[in-house]
């Protein structure tokens, strides 16, 4: 059991539960996303009187979900769920956070410090008087955990909880005992902002990777550069951007790195992913004679199932926590030091132009005849031309992830998909967060691609973007079940088809004023065009949701190779 | 990596997959729940192929609720998810299932033992070549784990955890990779029964024992007996109801054992619940003189926050691995077989009857007039006038499983709650499961109450209700939120407050068939009661839903005691 700080040797006594949403609200959150349970309630108190505000999600999952998309566009987010029951419905998100390196505060309420002392037989335990079963669980999903069980350390942990959760962009653990809540603890501390700066890398051994790095990037002759996802987690974007600006190095994406650089520079060349790659792009890449990736993930999914033909000896990795040239590797030096070194520093390089993507439909996609089905192969690049500068586009697992691929974006899109993780279900979630965030900071448009199978895991968070007054656009590729599953395994399997629902209709019953929302369904490509040539469709003005119908067998090329090498290596003995 | 059976060796060869799920039909199994993934495509090739059904949830975690429900109404179940992304979805359930043991067999389709080996960087995983995090995590919440990683061991370990969840009564983990879906191993197994029988009692010491027990009940003036959830959960409810029948003794439940002893007895007096206890039954419980408790767990909510006045040197608890006379305990001698024999010895015993619950509605709430509200007092009574012998009630944490502690059962009803883990949701996907179970049983009516609140986070299976063409009537108990809630912290509080649906129209928006469906609205008793005397209606005829409207203030009495008791452990210092 906790002892208590006396309130008269406090100068600005705070409580324990203010203290932990002041620095949150510190670091940028707002939206505060959860559902409540009694071990929470009196925490959630704070919200408000903080500038919080509370989302109240439909269930956990989906609120973890929510949380990880509001994190991907604000930079970090909080979740808090109750003990047991809470906690464990959206470990599944947690660990996609950690595997995709999202930070993300998670916040649980449990019971007293006392009656877990007394092992007391309470509601969402397991009845064995083990309180601690659950925090395990978390623990191996994440990169710090803060019991807060005693005033005394309680701002210490919840500063250090916040700054690894920042710094290593990966979720962290909280429990918050009811007791504790309205524990006083030194609110002077709060005064000092929480430190959650990167650590500069060691300066000699920093020029030292620098010039290695110059000197094979000097000695190439075709150079080029493939950005991924960690170049985004790790917040490195204005150092790539720079390299990327200034080098004029041709400079390619990794599906998971989609939406970090800017696509209408003369040198973006499409997306790289093996055999998965846009046309073009790997005979660019895999010609080169030295590769810089950025940040990179390379994962069956991320690489069209293993098909990255670039040797490691033509290879620099810049990555958060190592660098590796060829096959020398510098621990304990992150990519944001070199990358500024190496730009300011690399003076004229050889530059030999790559393939220029522009979103055109090819030749045999084109036909817009009566009733002509909508296609993957003409969607992708269509959507390509009708996205805004700024958009944030969210695709879910299936078909739609993949598609994107072959999306080239506007300036400033940024891109959310769990390519590593892959939870279906994801995407809805992830768009209330992102919708949410993209309120606050301003008006950007938030747009969803998600599969009807997928859908159906997770529909209820519409009601809450409904609630908290969003405005995304929301399109469910309905194409009669799981095809990505399809193309794995069964593509006939009864296992493989879902219930039919009728997708739409959902906005009405979670409650949307008619007024204030609207939905469209979209069978053909001249009604898909007539959809996207709608200004006031494409302004965004409410809540918009589409059913947007493809043939159960269509699938983009690139999933087609993925699925069929995943099949592989499933079976292989 | 596992090395092969030849299949030369065997007599009657039989793929991995195959012994598993020809195993999980021996023990009652008939419909398995689940999501697909890429890792379990395989594996559910073979459930149609030996007369198994697949359910297809929406979600994992309703999928594990699902089990859960069907489990408590068939004896077992399984439920097969994917790695990590499905596995993590419905640890929660399995979590609850192990809480409240209900035998639930979790298999999860895993990557491939090559690929284990290798630390491959496959989607559905941490990215950090640990394939162990998540079955670590399944660990504290499963009473057996089998990794079928070698055909070697294969059978036996599928064997060792049927029966270890059917014995224990406790979730099993199972995982199934890839490459072992179809490995060969002996079939001849098969022709040997699996072996679930409990062990039976040392005999001397259940002499003993039972020798102590008699003693005291014998010496006993006014002997009572509260069944509680283990008497259920533990299979030992014919060995109950011979000793309930037989002496005769004044017997009551605890909310948890609710359904456990057939409520239409002469000597059925009620629910005890300390305070919480119906009319008159706390009174006869506490001043009797010897109580004997079966299966018993005394945890907050299922003694309306620990207000049992029992003394424990009045007290004989029978439990599934020890008995317990006054202090003294007996472990490693269960229920079963002293049950059985303190009925065949007793002889006769000292009777002093108890109250006797009718379903009468008190004078104050019989009240018709035109509009009058329906309020928890009037409604649970006159459920149990409606309910009909063998149905099966399910109802939801809040108003609902405090509320039906008012309502005395017909004969043979089944009643499913989570009283102790209480995990919101649950008894959505438990009524999917239930009434499955029921369909492939016969003809047992399966009810549902849930709260509105509840019912957002699970709301889609009844989509897979209508896809598997079941019969549930479910009530949704329409009261603004989070009623339960607002009783133990903020009443007027917005995070209390939901969205609100149109609950009812999800029915046609899920694709039921008008023709097979029918959707009901009720705002005041009289409705209730046309409703409750439509024969139609009554009879079940294909899935039904009703919106039942009722005061957002308005609770049973049992649930403001225990929350009341709840916020004063939450806030006690
Ligand atoms: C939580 C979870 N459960 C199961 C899976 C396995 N899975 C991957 S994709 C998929 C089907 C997706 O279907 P849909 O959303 O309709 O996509 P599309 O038809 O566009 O391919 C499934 C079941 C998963 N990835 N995550
Ligand atoms: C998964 C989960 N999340 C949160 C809670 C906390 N909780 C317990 S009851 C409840 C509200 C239930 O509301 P409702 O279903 O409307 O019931 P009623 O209004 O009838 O009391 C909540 C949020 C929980 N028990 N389980
Ligand atoms: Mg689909
Ligand atoms: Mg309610």
């Amino acid at each position: 059991m906790a002892t208590d700080i006396r309130t008269s040797e406090l100068k600005s006594p705070i409580d324990v539960a203010e203290y932990l949403f002041r620095r949150l609200h510190e670091v940028g959150v707002r939206g505060v996303h959860g559902v409540p349970g009694d071990y929470n309630l009196v925490a959630l108190d704070y919200i408000p009187k903080v500038g919080l505000n509370w989302v109240g999600n439909c269930n956990e999952l989906n609120a973890g979900y929510a949380a990880d998309g509001y994190a991907r566009v604000k930079g970090i987010s909080a979740v808090v769920t109750t003990f047991g029951v809470g906690e464990l419905s959206l470990l599944n998100a947690i660990a996609g956070g950690y595997s995709e390196y999202v930070p993300i505060v998670h916040i649980v309420g449990t019971p007293s410090t006392l009656s877990q002392r007394d092992g007391m037989l309470l509601h969402h335990t397991l009845g064995n008087g083990n309180f601690e079963v659950f925090a395990n669980m978390s623990q191996n999903i994440s990169c710090a955990m803060a019991k807060l069980n005693d005033p005394h350390d309680a701002a210490m942990l919840i500063d250090n909880a916040i700054r690894e959760c920042w710094v290593q962009s990966r979720p962290v653990y909280i429990t918050l005992p009811t007791d504790m809540v309205q524990k006083k603890i030194e609110g002077e501390k709060l005064k000092i902002p929480i430190d959650i700066s990167f650590p500069p890398n060691p300066a000699e051994k920093e020029d030292y990777v620098v010039g290695v790095v110059l000197k094979y990037l000097h000695a190439a002759k075709n150079p080029v550069i493939i950005v991924d996802a960690c170049a985004i987690r790790h917040r490195a974007l204005d150092e790539v951007h720079e390299l990327v600006e200034k080098s004029g190095l041709p400079t390619f994406v990794a599906p998971m790195g989609k939406g970090a650089v800017n696509e209408t520079l003369p040198n973006y060349g499409g997306v790289y992913a093996g055999s998965g790659s846009n046309a073009g792009v790997a005979e660019r890449v895999e010609s080169s004679d030295l590769v810089l990736t950025i940040g990179s993930i390379k994962s069956d999914f991320n690489t069209a199932g293993f098909t990255y033909r670039v040797s490691q000896l033509s290879t620099i990795d810049f990555h958060s926590t190592y660098m590796r040239v060829r096959y020398s590797e510098y621990p304990g030096v992150s990519m944001h030091g070199v990358l500024r070194k190496v730009t300011t520093r690399m003076g004229k390089l050889n530059i030999q132009a790559g393939p220029a993507p522009d979103n055109s439909i090819a030749k045999k996609d084109q036909g817009m005849s009566q009733g002509e089905l909508i296609t993957h192969d003409w969607l992708w690049p269509r959507v390509g031309q009708w996205l805004q500068p700024d958009d944030i586009v969210i695709t879910e697992t299936g078909t739609a992830n993949f598609g994107i691929w072959e999306t080239k974006f506007p300036k400033g899109v940024t891109a959310l998909s769990q390519v590593l993780w892959g939870s279906i279900g994801y995407s809805v979630g992830a768009c209330q967060g992102a919708a949410l965030a993209a309120k606050e900071t301003g008006s950007r448009r938030t747009i969803l691609f998600v599969g009807d199978g997928s859908f159906e895991l997770t529909a209820q968070e519409v009601s809450t973007m409904i609630r908290n007054d969003l405005k995304p656009i929301i399109f469910v590729i309905c194409n009669e079940g799981y095809t990505i599953e399809r193309y794995i395994h069964g593509m006939d399997a009864s296992y493989n088809d879902i219930q039919q629902w009728k997708y739409k209709d959902l906005v009405g019953v979670f409650g949307a004023d008619p007024k204030r929302s609207k939905t469209y369904q979209v069978k053909a490509k001249q009604e898909m065009e007539d959809l996207f040539k709608d200004e006031n469709f494409c302004s965004a003005p409410y809540l918009q949701f589409v059913e947007l119908y493809m043939p159960k067998e269509d699938a983009p090329k690139a999933l087609k190779l993925t699925a069929e090498a995943s099949a592989k290596t499933n079976a292989k003995e």
